[in-house]
């Protein structure tokens, strides 16, 4: 399959990629990096990746930024941080990318525990996890000629402690968990599924 | 109490005041009618009501409007709808108005059933919904002063045939059962609560 990965250079991108290398095509895309920069707040700058990738078999975001801190210093400026990039950005790379897929190709979306599980000073992702998972849902059901589309949704990764304090209690996953979740959404057959990894 | 109801014109706003306003202070806020007119996306606007309202002991969204369409034809444009008027409304009456809100006052906002059941054409309500009930659960956890939030989420109500068929095998609820819902919020003691009336 040819396969594009949105955050190729991240945390949990590069390891999704090099999961998958030695059996697929990978297309690595990075806001500063990889095959093919893309700024993902920007359509323009989405529909500029699928015309330089073109037509493809799966894409995999794990990318996007969203906002930690208190809720009671937050305003509209600090909430919008997660809305343009982790909830637009995803949510532009399937609305303009479901016209460059080949049938039965996927999405794959990251959404996160904050979903459900919230943390202090999390409000934003949260939100903008909930969205995503939703949309996942949603756009199941109308994407044609096959596609897919899934969101994962992980809990903090062993890999990336920095993140431990504002996440007390829950249990890190290993990023071999987390990638599994990418590739269960990737190389199964399921659509509409939020894939928990926790 | 005195309760700000934002919708307040709206199919459900309506009913939702009619039924507090025997034992308590109402402050209708609409687009164009009530007591104070407020543009939910925009910020200053809803800086504007609260300045107008004064302190308040809960505050009641109903209003905000999202995209109908399919998704194949959706782009960031139409998707905006939803993120700017449902989403960002709802979310900045309350990042605003936790500094204007009495303690152990409530925010309830409105989210809907399509956040995990999702109709054909609703990918963006369903996104801003899903989003909507996650920051209500997150937003609970730091709001101060005994301040209490939660969406309460409905299904398509009897009163409103014109969604009927946008929602196959969605039993309609009554008009009845979706004011209780909001009093469970404004009136209950439970906060980052998904009250679900389906």
């Amino acid at each position: 399959m040819k396969i594009i990965i949105v955050g190729a250079s991240g945390t949990i991108g590069k390891h999704v990629a090099s999961s998958l290398e030695k059996d697929h095509e990978i297309i690595r895309v990075g806001s500063k990096s990889g095959d093919i920069q893309t700024d993902i707040t920007s359509p323009a700058s989405i529909e500029n990746l699928f015309k330089q990738a073109g037509a493809f078999d799966a894409l995999v975001c794990t990318a996007g930024d969203a906002y930690f801190g208190p809720l009671k210093n937050m305003t509209d400026k600090e909430f919008r941080i997660g809305v343009e990039s982790k909830l637009m950005g995803q949510i532009n790379l399937v609305l303009i990318g479901q016209h460059h897929i080949n049938p039965k190709g996927s999405f794959t979306l990251t959404a996160g525990v904050l979903t459900n599980d919230p943390v202090v000073s999390g409000a934003n992702p949260s939100a903008v996890n909930g969205a995503v998972e939703a949309f996942a849902r949603a756009a199941a059901i109308e994407l044609e000629n096959g596609v897919r589309i899934n969101a994962v949704s992980p809990t903090v990764v062993e890999e990336s402690p920095a993140y431990f304090p504002y996440f007390p209690g829950h249990i890190p996953v290993t990023m071999k968990q987390v990638v599994y979740g990418y590739l269960k959404s990737i190389l199964g057959a399921g659509t509409g599924q939020v894939i928990k990894v926790i």
